[in-house]
C-alpha cells in the first residue's frame, strides 16, 4: 500500500555523466537519502530537468527511484505534459513503473487560452483516467499559469486528486485552500523559505528542492513543529532561507547540484539550455553551505 | 514623543461626500476607531485612494487625523511622488502637518529606468531631507515596481529610514530581510491575510486595510500572538483571510467603505476611477461580514 | 533541392477524428491548398497543436505533408522542445521524415534560466548539429520568452541559421534585424495583422495561421506587394485584421478550425485541453468570414 | 482656431538647471524647433517628466510654450491624474493656459480595478468637461495599462474625444481601430520606430520622443510619405530606429536631452529618480547621432 504522503519530500536532481542520463549516480544518490529524514522522492520534478529528458530515460530514473528508495519512501514523479491525452499516457507509463503519486503540472503553452474551464476540464480528465492519485501542481514561475484557489477548491472534490503542491510562495492561498478542501487533502508547500509558515497554517509537508542540499535541516523543522517547538523551528528555517533563495535564485538547479557535489552526493552538470554556475556562484553556494555547518 | 510603532495600524479610507472630501466623516471614523485596540493611521494610504487627491485635500485629511487621533495612536500618512523633489516637498508639507512618521512608496512611471541605482538614491535622499522619519512601501500590485530584499537592507542603514512596509505578501521576503537589519528596524506587513506568520517571522506589527472593516479581530490575532497563544491566534488568521480576499480581491476600496457602512462608519462613494460595488459584490460581503459576527 | 522559402507559408492545423490525429484529412486538406498561392506548409506548429502531439504523430504529419505537398511547395515543421538535446534529436528524426527547413522555438520552462547566453548557447548548438537549416522562432505569446533583437542578429552568422519567423508582431523589431543581417537571411512574420508592413520593410514573407481560412487572400496580399500596387495590398491586409483578430485572440485554433470546417475543408475538433468555440463564437467566426466573402 | 493635429509633433523634454524647471531655456529650445518642420509641441508628456513636476511648474512649461510656438504650430500637453477629478481639474487648468488638445493617459495606480468600464466612465467624463478637446493616450510601458482597441473605438464617438496617441508599437492595434472610428479621428503613433508603417495604415501623423534629437528626419519622413515616395521614406524609418532604440531603449529621457546638448539644443539634467548616462552610454548615443550625420 502506498504511504500517506507527509514530511519533507526531495524533489530531486537528475544526474547526468556528460550529457547522459546515469541512473548509477541516481541510485548511489537515493542510498545516501534513505538515511536522512526525507519522508519520500520527488522523480522528474522541476528540479530534476523534467521538461529535458526522454519519456525512456524519465521511465528509467522512476525504476531506479522505485528499486532503490528505502520501504516506506514515497516515490512520486512529475508527469504533466501540454495535452491531457499525453498526459494521461505519461502519468500512466509512470504508475506502471512504480510511482505512488503524480504530480501534475498545469499545462502552459496555449497561455491564453487555459481558461479556468479548459484547467478544470484538464486536471478532471487526468484524474478520471490515472491509475494513481494524483498532486495538482501550481508552480507559475515555470508555467506562466496560476490556479486560481477556488479551482483547487473545486477538482478536491475528485476522489483520485488527492492533494495539492503549491510552489509560488503565496502563504495567503493555503489559509484559503485550506479550510474549504475535504479532510485527507495534502497540501505541500514547494517553497524551502516559508515551509514552516505553510506547516503552521496545516499543510502536511513540503517538496523541496533545497532537501537535496540540506535534507536534514529541512526535516529537521519539520519535527521541531512537530513536537510543537516552534522558536526553534523559526530558527531553523530563517536559517534556511539564504542557503535557499541564494541557490534558487542564484543558480537555480544549476547551483544546487554544485552544492551536493560539496556534500559528497552526486550533482555534476546540468543539461543545456541550462548552463553550469560560474565560480563566483560557486564560491558563493560554498560560502552559505558553511555557514549552515553544512560542509 | 512620537510613539513607536508597533501593532495593528488600520490603513483608513477617504470619505467623500459626493465627490468631495469629508473631515468631519474622517473625524467620526477615527473617534470610533480610538476606541479599538488599534495602535496608529495610516492616512493617503492606497486604501486612502491616496492618488486621487489634490495636495490641500490631503493635508486637510491629515490635520483631521493628527487632532483626532487617541494619544499615543501613531498617525502615519503615505507621500509618495514620482519625482524625488516632489516627494520631499510633500512629505514635509505633510510632517508639519503632525505626522509621526512618513510612508514612502516606490515611484513607478518611469518602470524601465527605475533600476536599483535609481530607487536607491531616490530613497536615500527623500531619508536625507524628510524632517520625520520614513518607512520604505514595497507595493507592487499598485506600482509594478519590487523593491529587491538587498535593496531594502541596504536602505536600512539610513537613520531617518526606520523601517518596511511590505505589501506583496511574500513571507520569505520578511525572513530575508529580518536577519539583516539593525536591531530596531520596523518591518510591516501589509496583507490581512498572512500578517501572523509575518509576526511569527519577526514583524513589530502590520498596517492593513482590512483594519477598517474589522480592527477588534486584526488586533487580537496580534494580541494572541504576543501572549503565545499561536493556535488561537492562527485560527483568528484564517477565519480573516475569506473576509480580505472577498474584499480586497473583490471590489478593493470600494467594498471594503461598503463594509464599513454595515459597521456602522462612514464608508461611502468612491472617487471615479473608482467605480461602486454591485448588488452581488454587497451581498457577498455582508455575507463574509457576517460569518464573523461583524454585522 | 529545397525550394526558397518566401510568400505565403501557412501554419496548419492537425485534424482529429475524435481525439486521434488523422493523416487521411490532413492529405486532403493538403491537396486542397495545392491550389491556392500558398508557397509551402509549416507542419507542427503552434496552430498544429504540436505540444499536444506525440512524437510518433508527429512524425506522422511530416511524412504525410512531404507526401501532399505539390512540387516546389516548402514543408516546415515546428521542431523546438524544452532541452537542446530532445530539440536536436527531434530536428533531425523530421529531417529524416523529410522537411526543408526546422521552425525552432525557444525553450521556456526555466524562464528565469534563459538568459541570452543560455538562449545563444542552445539555438548554436541546434544549429550547428541539425540536417537540415533552421529559423529562429520568437513567439512570445506562447513561451513568454522574448528573443532580443541582437540576439537574432549574432545567431544570424551561422551558415545553418537560414531566418527568423516572429510572432509577436513588433514592427521595429523587423526594422532592427533587417539591417543587420547577412543578405539572404529570410525573415518572416508570424502575425496576420500585420504582415504588409512587414514587407514593405524587406520580409520575406509570412507564415500564418489565418492562411488556413484565406489563402487565396493572404496570398494576394503578397502578390500585390511584388506587384507594388500598394494601395489595394493595404487594403486587403486591412480587411484582414478583422478575421485574423476575431478568430486568433478570440477562440484561436479551436475557431480556426470551424473556419476551415466553413470553407469545406476538415477543421474538425481540437485536443484538450483546449476548449471547443461556443455557438456565440461560431457565429462571430462565421460572420467575420461572411463579410471578407469566403463563405 | 486650433490647427488641426497632423504631421510630427515632438514630445518636449523639459529642461532643468540644477533641478529648477528653466522655461528660459525651454523657450530657446522651442525658437530653434520653430525652424524644422514640426507641426506642433507636446508638453508634458512622458518624454517631459510630466509626472515629476509640479502643477505650477506644469502651468509655467505650458504658458511659456504657447507663448513660443510659431503661429499655425499646435500646442498640447499631457494632462492625464490618477483620479477623473484631478484630470479634469488639471486639464481645464492648462486649457486656460492656451493648450490647443489634452494628451490623457490613462490612469494606472488602482490597477486591478482599471477595468474596461472603469477606464470608459473615466474618459467620458473628462471629455464631458474637458474645455478643449482630448487625445487618448496609451502606453502600456509606463502605466501597466492597455487601453482595448473596442474601446477606443466606443470612445471615438464622444464629440470631444479627438483622436488617440497609441505608444506600445501595435500596428495591428491600429489597423483594427482606424476602420471603425469616425472619418476625422485623429491617430497618432507613439513609436520613433514603426511611425511610417503607421502613416500607411492611416495614422495622421506622429508624437515622437526622438523628434528632439531629429526633428528634420523625423519630418521627412512624413513628407516623403505624403508625397508617395514611399522606398525613400522607408529608408529614413529604417535609418531612424538605431538612433531610437539606441536612446528610447537605452538611457530613455538622460539620453534624449544628451543628445539635445549634442545638437546645440538645451538637453540638460533629468530630475531623479532619473539618472544621468554613462560615459559608455553618452558615447554611443554620439555615434548613433554622426551615423545620420546629426553630428
Amino acid at each position: 500500500m502506498a504511504p500517506l504522503l507527509e514530511g519533507i519530500i526531495a524533489a530531486l536532481t537528475t544526474p547526468f555523466v556528460g550529457d547522459e542520463v546515469s541512473t548509477a549516480k541516481f541510485e548511489e544518490n537515493i542510498r545516501k537519502f534513505n538515511g536522512t529524514g526525507l519522508t519520500g522522492y520527488l522523480v522528474l520534478g522541476s528540479t530534476g530537468e523534467c521538461v529535458s529528458l526522454s519519456d525512456a530515460e524519465s521511465e528509467a530514473l522512476v525504476r531506479a527511484a522505485r528499486a532503490t528508495a528505502a520501504p516506506g519512501k514515497a516515490v512520486i514523479a512529475g508527469t504533466g505534459r501540454e495535452s491531457t491525452r499525453l498526459t494521461i499516457d505519461f502519468t500512466n507509463r509512470m504508475a506502471d513503473s512504480g510511482i505512488d503519486v503524480a504530480l501534475v503540472r498545469s499545462p502552459s503553452y496555449f497561455k491564453s487560452r487555459l481558461t479556468r474551464d479548459a484547467l478544470k476540464a484538464h486536471f478532471l480528465a487526468v484524474a478520471d483516467k490515472a491509475r494513481v492519485p494524483i498532486l495538482v501542481y501550481n508552480v507559475p514561475a515555470n508555467t506562466g499559469i496560476s490556479l486560481e484557489a477556488s479551482l483547487v477548491i473545486e477538482l478536491s472534490a475528485h476522489p483520485n486528486i488527492q492533494g495539492l503542491k503549491e510552489s509560488s510562495g503565496n502563504i495567503a492561498y493555503l489559509g484559503e485552500v485550506i479550510r474549504r478542501v475535504p479532510p485527507g487533502f495534502r497540501y505541500f508547500s514547494g517553497s524551502g523559505s516559508v515551509f514552516l509558515p505553510g506547516l503552521e497554517l496545516g499543510a502536511c509537508g513540503a517538496i523541496l528542492a533545497v532537501a537535496n542540499a540540506a535534507p536534514e535541516l529541512c526535516s529537521k523543522v519539520n519535527c521541531l513543529f512537530l513536537e510543537r517547538k516552534l522558536d526553534e523551528a523559526r530558527k531553523l528555517q530563517l536559517d534556511l532561507i539564504p542557503l535557499n533563495k541564494g541557490i534558487m535564485e542564484g543558480t537555480g538547479i544549476a547551483g544546487l547540484k554544485y552544492a551536493l557535489d560539496l556534500r559528497g552526493y552526486y550533482g555534476g552538470p546540468v543539461r543545456l539550455p541550462l548552463l553550469s554556475p560560474g565560480e563566483q556562484a560557486k564560491t558563493e553556494i560554498a560560502g552559505l553551505m558553511k555557514e549552515l555547518g553544512l560542509v
